[in-house]
């Protein structure tokens, strides 16, 4: 076998990956149930951004990050032009140099936070605490097929996803991250317009406030595995594998759904076999109602919030949807009083979310 | 002169405010140079909300505004229906009962705080930490016409409008609210497609995390009067009055731009004739900055971040602009990362934005 390919020891299930290093220095990994053994074909050259840098903001306590070679990243590419599908012989490469995959990751030739990063050499006047934005940003892309989502995948499919999502926790924690953000930015309403099914992940050198927040809760006794039970009745939508999926009942976004091992695991690394599949199924079943509660593909913010480094034992996972419409039809706008506070409006109930969704 | 019109004693300048009842109970405020004394005109009878609840959220540590009568309202009006312009005889009334005005604020009919709220009598299972949503939703109506903007209203008018602002200040604090909060939603990108030029005030029961935050630092030491200084020749825009206008070196959006008095103040109510002027000179010239640069109107977040109750002394009022564009023609979302962490990733760094910015 290939000596870039490994078999991955998740829960007894076959998952191989295979590392491949393109020619401008950027990973990309292969995961599939059998291993990936294609031969990789001819690449682009890409400049790859190596500057960022992170500053401090003194009132609002939290960190922002400033990378300015974003400023030039593909901004609504056409949908002919698909830079995450297979390199097709007789067609341009895309960022995969593989005539074909199951499931791809590639470090993101335009990110945000990197190994190595570099602080500009001097800021003027010494204006802010500023410090690199070390970290890694990777693209995690679901199909080789350029349509479809969470909803339309299939469930062998979404697990190989919850697979390479725990290996990728594993690789990021390796190399130094503190914090692991697995996330997918989903419709035009969110910004995107590259339909091909992906999400991306981050890997932050530091604790953001609101994990500091939740970890610290969490110590202090807040116990999810108890308000998961005592909420069945009136907030949760579905169950499966082990997994609830509700309606938190303080939901900052209209609709917004969690899904969470009834158990207390501190990320899907700790799931079992069981568990795996329950994710994967709440996935599909949640995009699905919402696709067909507001009649069309839902725009969405979804994020897998697991225990940072140094959390203790007590972090309890969640994945968070947060969608973009407050109604078929009506979009959730964010503006001055979230923005200004970080207080959220919400025009619906979450108890009459759960028992909307719960009927579809 | 009527009973119902006082003279404010801001600053030496004549300002008179009017306060009317609504036949559904809300205020209305008109003010002006000259006492507003014209006689108000048939009203029709709305319904007023009165229940909204706050639900607390264990992790984030933030709380929500739940106000599900807002789910009703008004969304996306038609432009040649505009509720914020005088009730003129022969056509509807609008929400201004005066068949003219020079500026006018009145409590919103969709209001997310309100004093008085009731949380609804039972949650299920005791779901959350839930309290009433006390506090104050007005809608502030800077011009009789139905369109321009801070960059075309008369000096005068920007003026009135801080008169304004102050007195609402102080009528929300003698209600009992912890912190006020006047701003402004513009452009369609912020949910905005009614063009009267209006802002909004809410007033709050309890001291947000993110003001919460910024009054600690401030208690600690934070030295904004010598910031502004030390930013002068790399950050700032321009200065007027004793106020300057400068992109913050830790912004969080691009383009972001923040007001402030040179010297400590706590809020507009502690400003000079002089500064009032100042801030009034700074809004127009800053909107009309961007609507340059960018080609068009642009869309923006406007909040003032005055001192809460009982932050003390130290707290250095500022005024922050948040566009939503990152470069002519792109618009800024804010998604996953931004949403699940609150760290805000920025394509153009603040120095860069002070020099272009100043050039126009």
């Amino acid at each position: 076998m290939n000596a870039e390919i490994q078999k991955l020891g998740n829960s007894g299930q076959s998952v191989y990956r295979r590392r491949h290093v393109k020619t401008d220095g950027r990973d990309v990994y292969l995961y599939g149930y059998s291993p990936p053994d294609r031969e990789p074909v001819t690449e682009e050259l890409l400049a790859a951004a190596n500057s960022a840098e992170l500053r401090w903001h003194p009132l609002r306590k939290e960190w922002s990050i400033y990378a300015a070679a974003r400023q030039n990243r593909t901004y609504k590419p056409s949908s002919t032009d698909d830079p995450l599908a297979p390199s097709r012989p007789g067609l341009p490469p895309t960022e995969i140099p593989f005539s074909d995959f199951d499931l791809a990751v590639f470090e993101n030739r335009f990110p945000s936070l990197m190994s190595g990063a570099k602080a500009r050499p001097s800021a003027p006047d010494d204006p802010a605490t500023i410090a690199p934005a070390d970290g890694r940003c990777e693209v995690i892309v679901y199909t080789p097929k350029s349509t479809g989502s969470l909803a339309t995948l299939t469930q062998e499919r979404r697990e190989l996803l919850v697979h390479a999502w725990i290996d990728r926790y594993s690789a990021l924690f390796a190399l130094g991250n503190k914090f692991v953000l697995p996330f997918e930015n989903r419709g035009d309403e969110v910004g995107v317009t590259l339909h091909h099914p992906h999400g991306q992940i981050y890997g932050f050198s530091f604790v953001p406030a609101v994990q500091q927040n939740a970890a610290d809760a969490f110590k202090d006794g807040f116990d999810l595995e108890a308000k998961i039970k005592s909420w069945r009745k009136d907030y949760e939508i579905e169950s499966a594998g082990g997994l609830s999926a509700f309606a938190p009942p303080f939901a900052r976004f209209p609709y917004e759904v969690w899904l969470a091992p009834v158990k207390l695991r501190r990320g899907p690394w700790e799931f079992s076999k069981e568990e795996i599949a329950g994710f994967a199924t709440l996935l599909g079943n949640v995009t699905r109602r919402y696709d067909t509660y507001f009649g069309r593909p839902c725009p969405y913010m979804l994020s897998l919030h697991a225990a940072p480094q140094g959390a203790g034992n007590s972090f309890h996972f969640t994945a968070q949807f947060y969608p973009l419409l407050r109604a078929p039809g009506k979009v959730k706008y964010l503006a001055s009083v979230e923005q200004a506070t970080n207080i959220f409006t919400v025009d619906v109930l979450p108890e009459q979310v759960a028992a909307e969704l719960k009927k579809i």
